[in-house]
């Protein structure tokens, strides 16, 4: 019954052991599978981004190279970028440009950089769970060894200690015997003591106090193997539950730790290089959007069109004044306000400024 | 010649009128292609980020799905989302559906915002053009008018000035004959003042003089004539200088703002609400980049250590302490340390102290 109980705790803890070993290996399958599941996710999303990258540069090129070849064909627009509206789709395309760039940079640091290392730590994880295990497999072997080490000193000890009962109560046997024997020659010496038939009994009562004595000897010998065993019981009883408490308490995490080495580390870098990529492209694509910012800021009427103006110089140019042309010969050139021209000019200035007036008044309301 | 010169600046004149108009033509005609490309430009664009944000969507529910047939089959999986490291992956699934859902908004506004009101600008810029050019033809019609009533005023006054300047004539000659009969009455009265032949002289004289007042009279009355029509010229000339500096300095320049009415706001506000639509859709993607980050900044090994051994509790705690279980009735429980086991025990405790002192200096070189 009791070996029984110390059995089957070293059972018991062989069972979790395995449990642990299994585990650890799920653990490690789980986080080979999410690597794997990270590393085809960023395959698919390079492709994408890929794909997103070269739809915009196409998208970008065919307005860019329509703008090319309308300013081959037509000179009078080579100066049309600059109003500030067509800077603003001039610049709408860099920006798709650029977002375009950026993004095929983000495919490429997918496939040539955030997958790999997720591999790499795939790789790891193998290798640090089979040294693990190695390990793990050690402290395992060494925790068999003293629970059966204590099992077998148990048994020694029981052994021992039966074998002290026994010597014990063939020595009180003896005793008794001795006793019995005492006494019966206690009633002859009443009894009998003139009968001359001594010689016989002595020799008996010898013959037990020399078996007496014998199991005396036995009786302390096995008395002293018994303490032995279990003092050596009793030490290994500590020394094994120092040992299990200390492969719960430290080793099963270290061991843990010996798997885990780097992973939650290399896992972080690798998620930082993507997130510095998914920044960067950010910022990029910020930095843009303030240019196109600015420019819708400068969106300016007046100045457009004053350099339309000035591109169409001819067409705009105020003409030469009409100059007085004085016919053959004639010096006067100047309104002559004589008589009697002079009242009709009076009168016709008159009926100017009253229309300016009413004119004003017009106006005004 | 002179009519030659104002005949060729007024028609110099109609032509930079009629170049004006298909300037303003050709630069509505450029902002309407403009303003096509733009909203094909982003027709093509939104038709870019829907599939983008498809791709996204697709991938992200790829592995979302997995995620969810996975739990279902393994029940233990369902605190797994606990551990630091698949908190990130369901993040970074999380970012991916957030930059799916934002690409699509940022189609749907370019398709139901962004193109809707380009198109809107287009029709403005017709309707402003058609506008623009009614009040041009008005400006136009009386330009060509006052340069038309100049040239019909200079080419009086010049008809006027030929007949003041061929009745001056006439009148100077008729002058010159009254002179001439003058002169020779005077020699008369010298050398034939005795002849009785004055009545026929004297008639001849009168009508002389007679000729001499009317072509007076018609010398002053076309002398007049001139004047006015001179001071009409000039008074017209002014005008037309004029009228002709406003239009080139002020007229044009507000039948360009006429066409520009409100282009380059709308435009401005276009291109705000494309902007807008970006920064929202950068801002959402810097937020989901933070909250990644944040849980790569907390990526744990301790705790995930902790996590895992909690959540497999049974296979990690440690087993009940191995008991003494003393033999049948034996009541020591203690090592025993009497006389002789004390000796040995001793021996075996100074083994083991120099023994752990090796170690410790073993350990740590």
């Amino acid at each position: 019954m009791v070996n029984h109980r110390v059995k089957h705790a070293a059972r018991e803890i062989r069972n979790q052991l395995v449990e642990q070993f299994k585990c650890l290996e799920q653990q490690s399958e789980s986080r080979i599978q999410l690597l794997q599941d990270l590393q085809e996710f960023f395959r698919r999303k390079s492709e994408i981004e890929l794909e997103y990258s070269r739809s915009l540069d196409k998208l970008a090129e065919r307005f860019s190279s329509k703008i090319r070849s309308s300013r081959e064909h037509q000179q009078f627009k080579k100066d049309q970028h600059l109003l500030s509206s067509v800077n603003c789709w001039y610049l709408v395309l860099n920006q798709t440009r650029r977002e375009s760039r950026d993004h095929a940079t983000l495919s490429d640091i997918y496939t040539n950089n955030v997958i790999l290392r997720f591999a790499q730590i795939s790789e790891d994880i193998i290798r640090l769970f089979k040294k693990s295990k190695d390990i793990g497999i050690q402290m395992h072997e060494e925790l068999v060894k003293v629970t059966n080490e204590l099992y077998t000193v148990m048994k020694t000890y029981h052994m021992y200690h039966t074998e002290s009962i026994s010597a014990e109560s063939k020595l009180k046997d003896a005793e008794k015997q001795e006793e019995k024997q005492f006494s019966k020659s206690g009633d002859l010496n009443v009894n009998l003591l003139r009968h001359e038939d001594r010689q016989p009994r002595r020799s008996f009562v010898r013959k037990i106090e020399k078996i007496k004595e014998k199991r005396q000897a036995k009786y302390s010998e096995n008395k002293l193997k018994c303490t032995k065993a279990r003092n050596d019981y009793l030490l290994n009883l500590a020394a094994t539950n120092a040992v299990v408490a200390k492969y719960y308490i430290h080793d099963v995490s270290d061991m843990i730790d010996c798997c885990d080495l780097g992973y939650h580390a290399s896992l972080a870098r690798t998620l930082r290089t993507y997130l510095s990529a998914e920044y960067n492209l950010e910022t990029s694509r910020h930095e843009g959007l303030d240019i196109i910012e600015n420019a819708v800021d400068n969106l300016d009427n007046r100045s457009d069109k004053h350099k339309i103006m000035d591109m169409h110089n001819q067409v705009f140019c105020p003409p030469m004044r009409f100059d007085y042309l004085p016919h053959m010969g004639d010096e006067v050139c100047q309104v002559s306000a004589q008589q009697p021209v002079q009242t009709e000019l009076l009168m016709r200035y008159h009926q100017l400024q009253s229309r300016l007036t009413t004119l004003k008044i017009e106006n005004e309301e």
